[in-house]
């Protein structure tokens, strides 16, 4: 069902963009000196980005510095979705962290206020809210408490999917390892740049079908599908619009949960209202967040549809000790403020539409660029060869040679040659112009 | 093996303890309506301590403060183990949250020296760190690694085992739900109360090789014995000292490995050295710690001896977001200067002796205190009936009468009846005894 058979080289967005150690001998010493002490504690399994890695010292706005001085344009992390070092996040964080921090066994204003006014976001179905410390735990407990609600096992996930790193997510994240376990089925993400609008909407529900009834004829059963609700790691895939309805009610219909993965897609990024699945029209079960939900400080949910919710009872019990701690939840509420009063979603917006009217012209000036696709502050470029066939090589040269011009992106997909732009929500007119001018160059440049 | 049938009702910590919406009637109009308020918005799910939950507003040191400006006497939170709100911690989060805050996919200084400094604490075999958000992500990703390096499946844990809330870390621990998978067994903690000494390290050794051989003969191997180094959950077991010994013999016989759960015990609060294992003279082959690792900031982190490191190679990809940020790291590494620079082992270790010398002559001056165990700052007090059988009722009363009167604490082990004692490390002489003075007033006024 995916195009990466077991055993072939993963080709994730981590793996592609990705520091070897073959190449330090062309680093300075320093970094050379860095890399070995950082080997030496932290081994080789978490990865770097880059051929030559960049390092660190100070962030504002959406500015990036490295140890040398050298300024970054970030068009990647979102992390930082409301730009760098926030002032707001700071004195959010440095004043509840002075005054308490504790759990949420005792009680606490900052949680409830914090979660009704995310749940004031949803749709009117939610009633719900978990707090947990990151994406991976959010994801793993959607689908814990998909089993439990429709007694089923299995979980379907695109083939570009990553959903996190505890056994359970990971399982459920073949751009990682796709020699997934019997009771994850894959399916290919819709491409409608090669398959064309609605043949890619077909294609996607057939393939969920499929799997549904597979699932179904095997005796596993269909607990969820779960998806990115822009397909993010895929190759970033925004439409066409209303894409998802009919591959969520082919996963109804065999008694499984839609399980929205907001992780990189929520908090406004897209440009139109708070969530993914909203440009969708259709109404998850389940909604994972994490990311940008706290600027950094690791704070991540998972909200329940009062359905859900009342079916699961308390069969799966559940307690986090750092979840939704005061200090996460001052974290987040600053963010939940800023995205508000700074109207971000409403320049997500505004500086997508000058993306998207950018980057358009460049698929008739580069034949490199195969498809552009933008919703809000979320693009993928994807660089392709002749016939339209996947480029990885010259993705790679192309977000290396960004970095060395200042400017920093990755890549994603299964092949990882579309490019990810996943600015901070508050960048500038000027910004983004900087950003198409030396991207523009680069594509020129190419050899 | 276990003392608590699948389905039996759970006596968890989390539900011995645990705020009944049934006695809301009691309590003042402001938290009834603080309670509905976090009903509509965080459901069931998230327990809360106590028959009269506490709404907590201000910490300092071994003090928190609830709305209505009532003191207690904190005499449980180990997340804050350098105290509430210490103004280092403050300060060190403060200024990098406004310098800089990222991810390892970048090069930071702060990462580095601070994993450098951890292994320094470690026996030398230990050569990598990998961080994480929390403890049960540390422990998915301890078993995820285990079963990797030894190609089986089992997990061995105790009967009151708490390991953390994601599915596979969830599975390992019994005292949430019985109900395990078949590739995690359960063997009793050692219970050298009620078994003596020698008798409980023989009994725990020889179920973990029954476990070990089961395991074998049924195919699914022994990947890991996962056990807290002090079985917290369990009851808070200290001794006998070189326990752990004889069981993970067994278990690495049985080609398993040994993950140390240090997520309680470690940092320090046992009051000899850093770690719980130490005093057992065991080196595991990973080691997970979390919860006072970073004074709530969201901070948790495996580690691995170059050994375990070597043979996982790069087969257990492993990306978190938020794992050992700038900001994380920050925060850490206040807490581990804290520790040091405040002498706060050596805290641990004194204060530690004033609590063994208060409560163990109170076995003789009280029926229901049947035993009393203390390693540092970490006690557990056996409230018992009859024949020294376990009284979770008046372990219970205990607690909420001492809650009343202005000190925090709460229950562990398999039935809930052992008072779990483990304050903030700089405690001072008379706070300790201000707890020894009330502790034995509420226990005179038992009816």
């Amino acid at each position: 069902m995916t195009d990466i058979a077991a055993g072939e080289t993963i080709t994730s967005p981590l793996d592609v963009n990705r520091f070897s150690p073959d190449d330090a001998a062309d680093l300075p010493a320093e970094t050379r000196e860095l890399l070995d002490r950082r080997r030496g504690t932290l081994g080789d399994v978490t990865p770097l980005l880059y051929r030559r890695p960049v390092h660190l010292v100070r962030g504002e706005g959406l500015w990036l510095t490295d140890a040398d001085g050298v300024r970054y344009l970030d068009m990647y992390n979102n992390v930082a979705s409301v730009g760098h070092c926030h002032p707001r996040v700071v004195e959010a964080v440095s004043r509840q962290l002075s005054t308490l921090n504790t759990h949420t066994r005792y009680l606490h204003e900052g949680v409830i206020d914090y979660a009704r006014q995310l749940l004031a976001t949803l749709p009117a179905a939610f009633g719900e809210m978990v707090f947990t410390c990151t994406g991976s735990e959010a994801n793993d407990l959607a689908v814990r408490i998909a089993r439990h609600v429709t007694g089923h096992r299995g979980v379907i996930v695109t083939a570009g999917a990553y959903h996190g790193g505890t056994t359970v997510s990971a399982a459920c994240s073949p751009s990682v390892d796709p020699a997934v376990p019997d009771w994850v089925r894959i399916v290919p993400a819709p491409d409608p740049f090669r398959e064309g609008a609605d043949e890619s909407v077909r294609s996607f529900a057939a393939a969920v079908a499929r799997q549904v009834d597979d699932l179904t004829a095997s005796g596993i059963g269909t607990a969820a599908l779960l998806v990115d609700t822009v397909f993010s790691s895929d190759g970033i895939q925004p439409g066409p619009l209303g894409l998802l309805g009919p591959a969520v009610e082919a996963v109804r219909a065999g008694g499984g949960l839609f399980i929205a993965d907001e992780v990189q897609p929520g908090f406004g990024r897209l440009g139109e209202g708070m969530w993914g699945f909203d440009r969708h029209s259709v109404v998850p079960d389940l909604v994972t967040m994490g990311k940008p939900m706290a600027a950094g400080i690791p704070v991540a949910a998972l909200a329940a549809t009062t359905r859900t919710a009342e079916a699961v009872g308390r069969k799966v019990p559940y307690f986090n000790t750092f979840g939704g701690n005061p200090v996460s939840m001052a974290a987040a509420q600053a963010v939940l403020d800023v995205i508000r009063d700074e109207g971000l979603i409403e320049n997500a917006a505004a500086r997508g539409k000058q993306l998207l009217d950018g980057l358009a012209p460049m698929r008739e000036s580069f034949a490199v660029v195969g498809d552009v696709r933008v919703a809000g502050l979320f693009a993928g470029v994807e660089i392709v060869g002749a016939g339209g066939a996947p480029d990885t090589a010259t993705a790679t040269a192309v977000v290396n040679t960004l970095r060395d011009r200042g400017v920093l992106l990755s890549t994603a997909g299964v092949h990882g040659n579309v490019l990810k732009i996943r600015p901070p929500l508050p960048i500038a007119e000027s910004e983004m112009d900087h950003f198409l001018q030396v991207f523009g160059e680069v594509l020129t440049d190419l050899p």
